[in-house]
């Protein structure tokens, strides 16, 4: 039987915060980014691929302000602007990598499945949302917003910019839609992309219906939740750094190349990753293996390639 | 063996042109067109569901305008604008249907697959672009444009707008891909939803890459090709006339509940059809039968419950 491994991409590797964000410009960093993962297929690994949406949803939210603006065009909520984001980026995933497999000589499929990822409506997160989104308003606008949507606003400063902007909460993900269909798929040689942005968020409401959720979920922690559900055997985190570092970018830095569980609880008691940034990834994969998956790795996309690079976290150290 | 059947919504069952398009409108709107696609599914029918993409796709558009306009976010082009609809359509769709089968108790899995749709980049189509797309224009915008990205444009005079308005290639399809998967998933029982809008239009270059292609695709002409190639039984387009007519609207009308290929290939001949809008249904329902499928059937969505109703097409009269 082949390994099956789930990749989850992240924003950036797609479109960068320091690009204007043209097609051309996300064509090639997607391409660029998915050639790191023909050493993965080499090895006959079957394939999910999940990736992040922060900058396109970003870009969404801010065309449909202007829309409405402009030409009063309403304004989709939430989960409709991921699942249009789903659809955008899998789109230009799958026609990237159908040209990186031929290129290579590859014969597999590739297919992206809109997918819809449900949290729990009395989710904590839902009284607390701190996730920034949208554009930047003032405080008349944001005031306004409030009373006439129901937004929640935080102030924000940041470099020269100030002002009010929307925050959502971040939900954990409890299950995901179609995972028997991505099962299926993948157990054929597929290569699925799925559960992008973090999933489409939806709730199951008392009548047990599915409805949209005005929320964003964690990608790592969606991509997480599904190579649980469908059995992969290991869990991949690509960003922007080959290893995970304890007390990063200080004198006694230290380099991460294996992790067990029981340093891992202990350490992120300890605070030792970023908050807002390496603690969720180390979750997500913490959250893999104690659910049964065998390998977790955080790395760079570049890295993929050489398997002494990337922090590997599994339940006990190996040897 | 369940039968298989093929049914293309118009882009009116899901977003209607006297509406505003908010949320709230396309669900209800979704939903109700659903409801009809309940009768076949309790006859244990196999389906996909192929959509139109009209309103949405032009609401897109004009964000993308505003968002540069507003905030310098680059516009995607047509083919992206695409796949962001058959995102957020299919999510509605997935959403709605899931629902409907809940209500009326029947256990189907439903799943969107984005669907890239193959055109011939030597289809002359691409030498005379028709679909008009977009917000209209002044005349200069218009010549600036045209320079600054190649676009084409056509006056427009509607009611008391005029301007200019940019035009694109209606290329006809020619292959599906995924189309391996789709059948696959739809023989399980799956409900699939595919082909969105046309399909995300793609050609395929002399190197052998898949490419973006800035065109649209009849949406009734690539949920037919898809009908032939996963060997569906029956071919719906469900629009907003119980029966297709000839001479509409004149003394002479006449209802037709049947057609055979030949009187077909006549009435077509002689333009009995509206060119601009049932004679492309009809060309691709006949493309469907000539293609080895059983029948293709023209009418209302609320009549789909009734065998009585609608245009059925089949190479020869049946007793």
């Amino acid at each position: 039987m082949n390994k099956l491994a789930v990749v989850a991409l992240g924003g950036n590797a797609l479109l960068r915060g320091n690009q204007k964000g043209t097609i051309e410009e996300q064509v090639q960093n997607t391409t660029d980014t998915l050639e790191n993962l023909v050493p993965l297929l080499k090895e006959g690994y079957n394939l999910v691929i999940g990736h992040g949406n922060g900058p396109q949803v970003g870009n969404i939210l801010m065309q449909h302000d202007a829309g409405e603006q402009m030409y009063t065009i309403p304004q989709m909520p939430l989960d409709v602007c991921v699942a249009d984001s789903q659809g955008a980026i899998g789109y230009m995933i799958e026609r990237s990598l159908r040209n990186v497999l031929r290129k290579h000589g590859i014969n597999r499929e590739v297919c992206c499945v809109v997918t819809p990822v449900v949290v729990d409506k009395n989710d904590p997160a839902f009284k607390n949302p701190t996730k920034r989104v949208g554009r930047v308003y003032t405080k008349e606008q944001a005031d306004e917003l409030a009373v006439s949507r129901g937004w929640v606003f935080k102030e924000e400063v940041k470099d020269t910019v100030s002002g009010w902007r929307r925050v959502v909460p971040s939900p954990k993900p409890i299950g995901i839609m179609n995972e028997s269909i991505i099962e299926q798929l993948v157990s054929q040689g597929v290569i699925v992309i799925a559960a992008g942005g973090g999933g489409v968020p939806v709730y199951i409401d008392e009548a047990g219906n599915v409805c949209g959720s005005e929320a964003v979920i964690d990608k790592d922690l969606a991509s997480s939740l599904l190579a649980n559900r469908i059995k992969a055997d290991e869990f991949y985190i690509l960003t922007d750094v080959p290893y995970v570092y304890i007390n990063y970018k200080k004198p006694n830095e230290k380099k991460l190349e294996f992790l067990n569980k029981a340093d891992t609880d202990r350490y992120l008691t300890e605070g030792m990753f970023g908050e807002g940034n390496m603690a969720p990834k180390i979750k997500a994969c913490l959250q893999f293996i104690e659910q049964g998956g065998h390998k977790s790795v955080i790395t760079e996309a570049t890295k993929l390639s050489d398997k002494s690079y990337g922090t590997k976290l599994t339940l006990e150290y190996e040897d």
